[in-house]
Parts: structure tokens; sequence; C-alpha cells
């Protein structure tokens, strides 16, 4: 049956974001809490107090493990085998875990689903999802190419084409075969996503949100002997992972200074060091991964940009394409310029891949994964 | 002073591998011994008794780590610096040291050269080379993408510009600017490097021969949470660093079938599951590597094939090619099958790109840089 108001619930480590979608698509209501833990039922309840009441509640989780690769109404069995993608997931399912206790609990009687960033790319083949490691590490402990930031990537996969022209898709018109494009996610976590007639075919995110790109704070790919020199040098596990999720990635290039895309962008022109050393490996990697993406389905029609850099920041987008001219790809210097908060075609005349950048809208996509999830329930 | 005869030493953990070449660049003789050892003294001196005695020693290294970014002529002082790279590479140094021990103790007075495998990638820039993790772990502990395979690569660039027709190279040579290469060297260890005007701009291997692409027994590239698990798991970090060096790769994803290609593709032939895998995953990561080297360079004017599986498997050659058409890739058919045990031009006649064999002749290589380190000294 499905739903007419959906509350879309986004649990992160330092904050709970409530969005109240309606059919058509309107967020009604949005409010954002504190970090999950023992008051959320409280502060959630006072939320729903001041609310029209929600027909269903949709819950962001990150890891969905090898059993969960579509959203699912999560009964207590679902609750249970939940439980158990903790082991793959112990800094990232946590909150949401504790805030869909929490829904379920204040509001009984109606449908909780859960809605993975995993479940997008459960389409990828053995080819890219193997690692080279053993048997037993991939059989016995589920390891394997999961990918994340699937709620963003599928929206951006269905918005991209209603906003690319005809022109900018040409090649892609001509050829007669599902459109084949890189989405390009740059928030604080990032990854890249090679995408073919909707479906998911490779990204750079593995096991865990650290592996591909370089991130807020997360290193993105880096040799597994590192790890191993780190615990000959005396650091714990605990140390290591402490370190690869909180002091990498951009704060940890830019020896400190942020962690923030902006406020690196604006210390490099003012002619800071580390702050121009973190943006170039940003840049670097992203073109490489680009590249790698495009490999997976032999060529694409279209790059997408989204995410918080990737929507907000011209500068970057400019500097990543400038890169990629030998691909066939080109920007258009005003349209970029324009695009930055809002959907759009930036496409290069020369061009003969696509170029868009669109807003991530996971409540939205969320919303329709939960109403799907219903009808099918 | 330059050097008539050099005895070249490649001293791995399985066997130490002798050449004698001569000035004119002839191989007068040669001879592989068993692993490196305490009796590797009686050995050497055996094979020296039995040939004209060599004017120089050249050895392999694999880690010169931040020190060492030239062949070296190795006195007291620079043999103390070479045991300081043990712990950038405790498993991959050692056997030369040995070898470089006996080798200036039976031929003393006689020059002894250490060559790099890391020498080469020297020249690759901050952007490429630095890990997105903290300052302390950089700075402090030498952790940068070092690039090994350095001799092969450096060999391979220097004689695919003579291999490579003019017409092969079209683009190239209408762009007036310094060829840009993909150098694949596709042994038991496996890389790729991306190389402009002769020198290295980047590299998939990085901190040590674990990342990049997937090898014989080595993972490539792999998420450092994986390693984490596996402590987490109950494994030593020794018992990870042994799987990962030893049980991983090609071996690991045939469920151990075996670590050699030429079994891989006999096996996929047969119809074997887990030996198809190990063979699909190792294309895929390797086109994905030969278009994130063409990212580095703004594009490619060329890709080589070397090392064991790059010279001799025309089957992986045509596979890897098929999936890079959209980069301008083409390979001719008979040329490929010819090509293989022989330096050959493989471009097809539709390629932008040219696409070349080259036999794999570090001895070559080491011989010459010795020869340059004997100038320089």
């Amino acid at each position: 049956m499905p739903a007419d108001r959906i509350l879309v619930v986004n649990s992160g480590s330092s904050s709970v974001k409530l969005r109240v979608v309606e059919t058509d698509g309107t967020v009604s209501a949005k409010e954002d809490l504190g970090p999950p833990g023992e008051h959320l039922g409280d502060t959630l309840a006072d939320f729903l107090a001041r609310s029209e009441p929600p027909d269903a509640t949709a819950h962001r989780v990150v890891h969905g493990g090898g059993q969960f690769s579509a959203a699912t109404v999560i009964d207590d069995a679902a609750r249970a085998a939940l439980d158990r993608t903790a082991l793959l997931a112990p800094l990232h399912n946590p909150p949401a875990l504790i805030a869909i206790d929490a829904s379920r609990r204040l509001l009984a009687g109606k449908p909780c689903i859960a809605c993975f960033d995993t479940a997008f790319h459960a389409t990828i083949g053995p080819a890219a999802s193997t690692y080279a490691i053993p048997t037993s590490w991939r059989a016995g402990w589920g390891v394997r190419r999961y990918g994340f930031h699937g709620l963003s990537c599928a929206w951006a996969s269905r918005r991209a084409p209603e906003v690319l022209s005809p022109a900018s898709l040409r090649l892609a018109s001509q050829a007669g075969r599902g459109l084949r494009m890189v989405i390009c996610h740059l928030g604080s976590g990032a990854s890249v996503s090679a995408v073919e007639d909707g479906r998911s075919v490779d990204t750079t995110m593995g096991f865990s949100p650290l592996e591909g790109l370089v991130m807020s704070s997360r290193p993105g790919d880096l040799d597994p002997a590192v790890v191993l020199l780190a615990l000959r040098r005396g650091l714990t596990a605990e140390q290591v992972d402490d370190a690869l999720e909180h002091r990498s990635g951009l704060l940890g290039l830019s020896d400190g200074r942020s962690a923030d895309m902006r406020d690196l962008l604006e210390a490099r022109r003012l002619g800071d060091g580390p702050a121009g050393l973190a943006v170039s490996v940003f840049v670097h990697r992203l073109r490489a991964k680009i590249a790698a993406m495009a490999a997976a389905t032999s060529g694409t029609d279209a790059v997408v940009f989204t995410g918080g850099i990737g929507e907000n920041s011209a500068e970057i987008r400019a500097e990543v394409c400038d890169g990629l001219g030998w691909m066939g790809i080109d920007i258009d210097t005003e349209a970029n310029e324009a695009a930055s908060g809002s959907d759009g075609d930036i496409t290069g005349r020369s061009s003969t891949v696509g170029v868009a950048v669109i807003t991530a809208r996971e409540e939205l996509q969320m919303a329709a994964e939960a109403q799907g999830a219903l009808h099918a329930d």
C-alpha cells in the first residue's frame, strides 16, 4: 500500500536530518536534530508532535551488506539482519539503527523502510566487485566492492537525462544503446560511479567508504602496505582506523588546515602551499577516476557532478574537466558558473560528452524507494 | 670511468639471476642461482671463476626510498643508507643487500652500482605521489608513491619509439610535444605507468609493490578497511602481510588454482569459473588503470605492453584493448599474434594511439644506468 506522506530520516554521526516528503515530491517540513543518542526518542517525539503525522518512515542506512539489495520494510527479522551489518560498517550504520528503533517505537503500526546506500550498486558484476584476496576473506567475511552514495547516484542518474539537452547527448542518441554516465558525487564523502542504462556498473568506493577519491577526512585509495607500516610503527588498529576516518583526506593533505574544499580553495588563492597540494591531489585523483569509470562502460556519454563540491564549486568542475579534453569533455564556462546550486547542462560546444550539474536530492530518492518497497510489500 | 664488462645481478626472493653485459650490449654469460643466502658467496665465486672478470657489478634494488633517485656507486656510506631502506621494503630489498655484500667482497676494488626500481619514478610530481594521510605519516615515515618496475619502464620508454612506426605515432608527431606513453609492465608483479617525454608522470604501484593492478599473488588496489577487518577478525599484521604478498592476486581470485596467467587462460578455456573470474578481474582493472594513467598526461600517444604476460599473451593484449576502443585504441590482430616474444608494432589501422610490444631487457637498462653512474662518479 503506498503512503501519502513520508518522514525521511538521514542519520549521520553528527546530526539526524528529518524531511517530510509529500506524494507530489514537495518537502513540507524539515529539521536537523543533533547527533543520534539516548535523547533521540524525545527530540523525534517533539518533531512529530508539531508535524502532520507521516504514513511511513524512510531511513538512510549506509551499508546493506550482502543481504539488502533494495529498500526494505523493516520488520523484526529485517531489524535483526541489520544488526549483522554492524561488523561491515562499525562506524557508519549504528546512527541509523538508533533512529530506526526510535521511529519504530514512536510510529508503531506505520511502516518503517530502510534505504541503503549500497543498494544501487548491487548490479555491479564480479569483474568489478571482486577483490584479489584469498577466497576465505571474500566468502567468509563478505568482503567485496559494495559501493556507497547509491541514493545520490540513483537520483542523479534519473535526473541527468532530463537536464541534458539532446545536443549534449548527441553521441548517445546516435548509438542507440543504453545511456552511459559517469556520476561524480563529491561531498564530504566522495565517489565516482559508472552507470549504464540506469544500472551501476562500477564505483570507486569499495568494501567501505574509505576507498577511491580523496574525501574531507578519508584518504581514498591507499596502498595496504601503509596500514601495515603504521602497525609496525606502533599504532593500534583503532588508532589507524581513527586516522583514516577523521584525519586523512583533504584535512591530512593540508596539514590540518581544513577538511572543507571551500576553505582550501580560498587558502590556495592566498598562496597557501599545503592547501594547494590538497586541491591538486583531489583533482588529479578525480580525473583518473572519471577515466577509469568511463573504461568500465567502454566510454561514456555524460559526466555528472553532484554533492556539495560537485554542485557548488564551478572552480573544481572547471579544473577537473580542463584535464579531460582528450576524453572529448569540454564545458561551457558561463553555463558552468551559472549552474552552481541548481541543476544545469554545462556541456561545451565542442564536447562529445554531455556534462551536467545535478543537485543531490537523496530525500526524494528515498521517498521514491520507500514507495516502491511499500508497493512491493 | 666507464666499464667494459658489467656483471648484472637481479636478486629476488627465489633466485639470483646473473648476466654479463658487454659494452656493445651483448650478453656474454648468464646463470640463474638459487635463492640468496649464506651460500651465495660460494656460488657467485664459482660463477666468477668460470667467467671473464667483470669491470663492475650492477645490482637491482627494488626500493630506493627517498634517498636514491638514480643508480648509485655503493661505497660504505651508501651501503649504510641502503640498510635504512629495509623498513620501507622489508621483504623486497634484503635479497639484493645479500648479493651486494657478496659481490663487494669477491670483487673488491671493482665498482659496485645499485640500480633502483624506484629511481625512474622520482620525477612523479606531488599531485600524483602524495597520499591523503596525516602529515606525520608522510613526513615522519617517508610514505609516498614511489613506484616500481622503473628499470623495465625506462627500457620500454626508450625502445617503444624505435619500434612504433611514424604512422602509429601520427597524432604525437602532429602535436609537436613530448611523446606520451602508457607503459604496462605485466609480469608476476604488474604496474602501469604514465610517461611523458621520457619521464615518469604517474604509476599504479605506490609506497610498496602491493598497490595497483592485480598481480600473481598480490592484490593490487584494496580498500584499507579490509586490512583493518582482517585484524578485527583475529589475524596478526604478519599474517595479513603474508596473505597479501603470497596468497592474493590471481592466486587468491582463482581459489588457489594458479598464480600463473598461462594456467588460468588454459583453465578458462576448459570452463573453469574461478580461473575465468581471475582473468576478468585482471583485465577489468588493467583497462581502468590504462585509462587512469592516460588521464595523468591528458591523453596518450601510445600504449606499450612488456613483462612476461605483456610480452607473451596476445590473448590478454587483445582482450584489454578490445575494451579501449573509446580511447582510440585498436590493434592489428595478425601483428598482435606475431609479436609475442619479440618487439613489435601492433597498432591497428584505425587506431589513433600506437600500441607496441616490447621485450623487457632490464639487464641492458641496468648496464646502461651503471655506465651512467660510473661516468658521473
